[in-house]
């Protein structure tokens, strides 16, 4: 038998090619075999290799071209024949990328793998929207969640929501009015800023900001789209009552450092 | 007044370099002033322009070098003297980073800024544990929170916290059993898995895998450190009682590919 391959299970980020990370960029340019997923953009695919075979695996019209038994066969056959393989995941691998079915497929076969992180949706989104997530003066964690979970459509159980938890929604769909009502239903105040961000950090970007009682009015937006909810995804700082920054401007950056001894 | 220069806030990621972005590379090698803190890597300081005006502003021997206050105005004040200014953040720089403050004060300053994101610790422990944070057979969400917060060191208000729910804790500090108690006064299994990362992605590393109910029990390791918590932070597969995968390995992967009229 001849010596396996590697498998490299790689976060493809947001969109904008440029928030691939450094070693991401390495991999493509060295992947003899690359599986990508329907969330990957066209710009991070130009900078796989032109000899790698590139494989879409993810979704054509809504339907899926594999199943996920079928795509960690793959893999673990691709490597079996001695090929480096990167399994090209949208965002990070390891954030709603069923990276776990693949992982459990290759330990089981052997296989030496990999996990290189990317720059998931939320973070890329908030980036983009200049929102920060955890803003310490209104905001003391955050929740990476979903609309709804699996095939039965049952509603999550979020629960850990507390007015100063900022919710990132992954695949919100389309149906705004059904998660507003639900996270009302769960405490949140009808008028909690939130925003959606479809398309984020692509060219195609599109950002609306709202409230909870106005989101079921806003109009859908492609995906992929996310939903950031909390005090922290008010457009205006002025909506916030942050304190204001005292003796800010007062010195030249010069004197500062001098007077700390920084320099 | 001298045209302003630009702020970009950019994440510096987990440590290791190649976990940089292309674009956070880009600006360290353009940057013409960089402001770093503490938890940022020496190799990751390593690819800034030589030209560059570095400046620590993070803790030394546990002590602020800069209060908030004093970074805001650096950054004000080097951007109206036309400088092209990094403020570079260990991790994400919108996750416990504090730039919600920084953002509000180039917002008052009327200084174009632009937030570049970067694989925040919890995903970059993720990555080096191969721990997928929502593998969906036993988790649906995930909480990136902190042990306590701010300066009065109460108790954060975790809320509920559902057992499908993956909990990554920044800052754990090495108060373990403290965590541990109360993770299960919140409702935890003693018997839910967890582990400690020290310096993920950096070559000094360390991972301590472990249960609630053991917790306090392990040996302190450096910072910075970060607790991920759940039934994904299991060492072995075997202990989640997980699916097995049918069908796996009967075909080739030229027969997957052909079958499925992928090629």
């Amino acid at each position: 038998m001849s010596p396996s391959g590697k498998v490299y299970l790689v976060g493809a980020g947001p969109g904008d090619p440029d928030l691939l990370t450094l070693k991401a960029a390495k991999l493509l340019a060295q992947a003899e075999v690359v599986l990508y997923d329907s969330l990957v953009s066209k710009e991070v695919l130009g900078l796989v290799s032109r000899d790698a075979a590139l494989v879409d695996v993810g979704k054509r019209a809504g339907k899926k071209l594999l199943t996920q038994d079928e795509i960690n066969s793959l893999l673990v056959n691709f490597a079996q024949q001695g090929k480096t393989v990167v399994r090209l995941k949208g965002g990070d691998p390891l954030l709603f990328g069923r990276a776990g079915e693949e992982m459990e497929a290759l330990r089981r076969a052997e296989i030496d793998f990999e996990i290189v992180p990317g720059i998931t949706a939320a973070v890329g989104a908030a980036a983009a929207a200049r929102i920060s997530l955890t803003d310490r003066r209104v905001a003391s964690q955050v929740l990476f969640t979903t609309f709804s979970r699996g095939e039965t459509g049952n509603w999550l159980n979020w629960a850990a929501i507390t007015p100063e938890t900022t919710i990132a929604i992954y695949m919100p769909g389309t149906h705004y009015g059904e998660v507003a009502a639900r996270l009302m239903e769960n405490g949140l105040a009808a008028e909690t800023p939130c925003v959606v961000m479809s398309q984020a950090t692509r060219t195609e970007q599109q950002v609306r900001w709202s409230r909870l009682a106005a989101l079921s009015d806003e109009a859908q937006l492609p995906a992929p789209s996310l939903l950031l909810v909390g005090k922290v995804a008010a457009q205006e700082i002025g909506s916030w009552k942050g304190q204001l920054t005292a003796g800010l401007f007062r010195q030249s950056a010069q004197d500062i450092l001098r007077l700390s001894k920084v320099v």
